[in-house]
């Protein structure tokens, strides 16, 4: 099995283009350095390759169920992968000094953290999905819940998980029934049913910490009455807290992580931050938490891409176009052109959602570190990129994963090989944290217009100064560069153009055709830096940056010509279309 | 369980489109008319969903497996699902009269055996190898064959698969090693190893007939050297014949077919016409088969459309954009622009595909019993759209599964519903018969410029009598008209830009995308077909084809646009690119 991630790419990423070194001028990453990034990095990739990956495909074949004793059983592997990660500190990779914590510069954390969603996207879940929990409990929990909580989950003897969605709830949490009622000792009883909830049950760890969005009383209808809640599996003295397993759902992929209906009926729970206000707060995870998928999503399509490389470089079959003796030796198929192709594709998706998720975890570094003007530029850029970092990889490294799949053909279709279940876990990436269709509403109905379109203008301005170096270093990328200008501009004016009557039904009608519009837009951009970061060095690794950013200029950024056409005529036909029609 | 497929829209497309009634007019259909038709349509329908489609999910989880006796076992419902349809004569659907069968056009055929595949892919698939295999015997084997082996197959005795490629050989069959050796008595030994059989053993039927690729003594090298035999799993007296399961192969999805790799180890084996002319043989029955796997494609995007159609229409989740109350009552999802863009999408992919695959048929209908004119019209034809009809619903109907997931959204990844399963089973659509990829070399290398280029010329005088005849009936059907005709332009002069150096690396280099926009530009047409088919006609049907043809024409047809760019540039980015920068 080839390692699931590229070390020189993480290397060349963080170092030749992001110059991750200079965060260590910042008080908060003053004790780290190269050497200390490296490591972690060291790390990362060899328990990811040796404890995470060997039981991968295990995992999905045996996946989580419940005994008959009623708990959730599932391989032995797993708790042994999940108390490792815990046991080498990583939970609290990018925590604070005073909570066991080592302050990495999110940037690293990410890079690191993805060779172990690369590896094992179950087994790794766990612990990723506690660092989330840990990390909303931090930015609005009491000095006591963080004591109570996050120092138990950063220690490994709890996991967290977030409890949003509903059975009949979905996307559109104004409608979620699930009630506190005050207890009257400072306490809430917390009584309902929270659906999709991932690492929802389990015996991986003595406790689980639920975050749990509830309505209070008195808080009126939609959103607004939303309230937060840390509810824990079971009580302080290890008793049950009116928590229990309803079922397990059972998925196409991603089968490692259990994913469970919750019913809670009258459970203790605690008051996170002030009420009505839980939305609000979640939100704020809800970010981090939607970059983590893209991050996923972007593991998942690289590991695909690296397996088929591999696949293509040693199966061998076929002969060149041009040979014309059948009795000639049949050549490596990475030989044939349309295989070049789709790997080309694969390496330009991967690569670029890559990039992407890196260039945004950097920002999220920047907002919280960097000087006053700088953090708030970072921040406006990161709310604006956030839907972009998720959608785009759930969509383009599922892609590279057919491909991968096409690359090794039948041989792809069976479980002898890894491509197909890449394929199978990556396709729930559009679908959760939010659906790439809310992802959609998100960019173009908030983040585009929010503060008078200051997201976008700075988007501009970021993409504007790229172009202007790209200009300057003339050849190839002067060329993108004038080419991604013109694509900048019709975004902007694509953008005007649908807002322009301030009809929402009117300029939301496509909004799932602006985020891709706009997520190729900005994955062109990507690839501009990293062509400029690879400036005019030479090696294989360069020559296939320029190679990969070719491709994208050529075959995939000319795809949102005809998009920002159908943008641009407000075109009505969705919204035309009676129901009754389908 | 919705209907997989739309009977409305069958008796539209036959009917009001295709005109298939005045068929009856030839000779070899004279006994038929619209009540047969239609009564095997009715047939179909009902065995499909009362017999096939309820062990759909239950095959895929319970899939074929090597039992400890060394003999492959499936659950019981299958063979009683095989036995009922051979037991309702449909095995001979459109077989000659002589034979026992009902001289049904292909074009009604296809739609009825549509049902099948769209209920269940892997128990219709026996009846479906064994359809193909017994019309290869058919057009090429003697008398004596026919009796022994065509005649039990179409009783439902015998089944009967095709074997072509090898475990080291995929599409490359000049590459194969199994060996045939007279054995003096007329007869031959088969010696070798067969890779991805599909029905390649199981125990439906008292036997099963191989048709086996191999290369006979004295045929020189390559694809000459390559003859056809016939090879039963048994010996006339039931003994074992020398071909063995060497194992099964486990797939992601189409699970219900068992396919295997089977050694023939000097099995007893007939020649099928003439020595060295087994590839042109088996070409014959290629082609059908690519049509057969374009059915298969569009079938379960058909099915998977219509469960998301039924589930959008029933799923209540959110509010209007524009309505503020949020006590007020969610709407049913269907109502979401977003979600009627994926349904719309769906429908467009899904009925073009059908529609297209239906145009196909009856150019088989055509081709064997029309006028001598209009027969090598239809031949031509058929030669130039079989890459497509294979291609492009293995691509867009798969997108459709794709899409009907995302309109389910997270129950949609999960087995309690069906639309994960039909995602997985369609897969391998773009694999087996040819990948995608081999369809591209195909369209390009060899249909539109074989015989001077007449195919392209026929597809393009077809498609120029539909425009002239949009732009008689004036309104959004002329419009489409002009914009169809602007790209059958672009698509010959790009052909020919391709070619003008005769230079197959150049001209092939980008093979994958011509095959796409070229399947584009005929989906687009078989569009306009049905917009002049549904002409004035009121109700939802009708609406319902409008609506869907102005998606396409909106949201489809541009993508070609950029496409025809790239190829028109004779791109060498996949040529230039040196394996080792990937």
């Amino acid at each position: 099995m080839p390692a699931p991630l590229s070390r020189s790419d993480i290397d060349f990423l963080l170092y030749e283009w992001l110059e991750a070194e200079r965060l260590t001028s910042r008080e908060r990453f003053a004790d780290h350095s190269r050497e200390t990034f490296d490591s972690i990095m060291d790390v990362a990739a060899e328990m990811a390759t040796e404890v995470f990956a060997p039981h991968n495909k295990k995992a999905d074949q045996n996946p989580p169920h419940v005994a008959a004793d009623g708990k959730v059983a599932m391989i032995d592997e797993v708790k042994l992968a999940v108390d490792e990660f815990a046991k080498a500190g990583l939970l609290a990779s990018s925590f604070d000094e005073s909570l066991g914590g080592v302050q990495l510069p999110m940037v690293v954390t990410r890079a690191a953290m993805a060779w172990f969603q690369a590896a094992n996207p179950g087994s790794s879940s766990y612990s990723f999905l506690t660092m989330g929990n840990a990390n909303l409990l931090l930015a609005h929990g009491t000095e006591e819940q963080i004591d109570t909580w996050v120092r138990p989950m950063l220690d490994g003897r709890f996991t967290g998980t977030m409890c949003l969605s509903e059975p009949d709830v979905g996307s559109s949490l104004a409608d979620i029934t699930t009630r506190a009622v005050p207890a009257g000792d400072g306490t809430y009883r917390i009584s309902g049913n929270k659906m999709w909830i991932s690492g929802g049950d389990h015996e991986l760890t003595e406790n689980i910490v639920h975050l749990v969005l509830a309505k209070a009383p008195g808080g009126g209808p939609g959103v607004k009455g939303i309230s937060l809640y840390v509810v824990p599996k079971k009580q302080a003295d290890g008793q049950a807290n009116g928590v229990s397993l309803v079922s397990l759902n059972h998925k196409m992929g991603n089968r490692g992580t259990t994913n469970a209906l919750l019913e809670f009926d009258g459970a203790t729970g605690w008051l996170v931050g002030e009420e009505h206000r839980g939305l609000e707060y979640m939100f704020h995870m809800m970010n981090e938490a939607r970059i983590g998928v893209g991050f996923l999503a972007t593991s998942l399509g690289y590991a695909g891409y690296l397996a088929s490389l591999e696949y293509a470089k040693t199966r061998t079959q076929g002969r060149d176009l041009t040979a014309k003796d059948p009795a000639s030796a049949p050549v490596a198929i990475i030989e044939h052109p349309d295989v070049k192709r789709m790997l080309l594709a694969q390496k330009s998706y991967v690569e670029g959602a890559l990039a992407l998720g890196l260039y945004c975890s950097k920002l999220v570094d920047d907002a919280a570190t960097a000087p006053a003007d700088e953090a708030q530029r970072a921040s406006l850029l990161l709310d604006v990129l956030t839907p972009i970092a998720k959608a785009w990889p759930s969509q383009w490294c599922l892609e590279a994963n057919n491909l991968a799949i096409q690359v090794h053909g039948g041989y792809g279709y069976t479980t002898e090989f890894d491509v197909e279940q890449y394929y199978r876990d990556n396709r729930l990436n559009a679908i959760h944290e939010g659906t790439n269709g809310i992802q959609g509403l998100d960019l173009l109905g908030r983040k585009v217009v929010m503060k008078g379109g200051q997201g976008l203008a700075v988007l501009a301005q970021t993409v504007g100064d790229t172009v202007a170096r790209a200009r300057e270093a003339g050849g190839e990328s002067a060329e993108y560069g004038t080419v991604l200008a013109a694509a900048l501009q019709r975004l902007t004016d694509t953008t005007a153009a649908l807002w322009k009557d301030r009809d929402p039904a009117v300029a939301l009608a496509n909004s799932s055709v602006y985020l891709e519009a706009a997520g190729h837009v900005v994955v062109a951009w990507i690839w501009l830096e990293q062509l400029l970061a690879a400036g005019e060095s030479t090696g294989d690794l360069y020559d296939g940056k320029r190679a990969a950013a070719r491709y994208f200029y050529r075959f995939e950024l000319p795809k949102t010509g005809p998009q920002f056409d159908l943008l641009a005529s407000l075109d009505r036909t969705t919204l035309d279309t009676d129901p009754a029609w389908l």
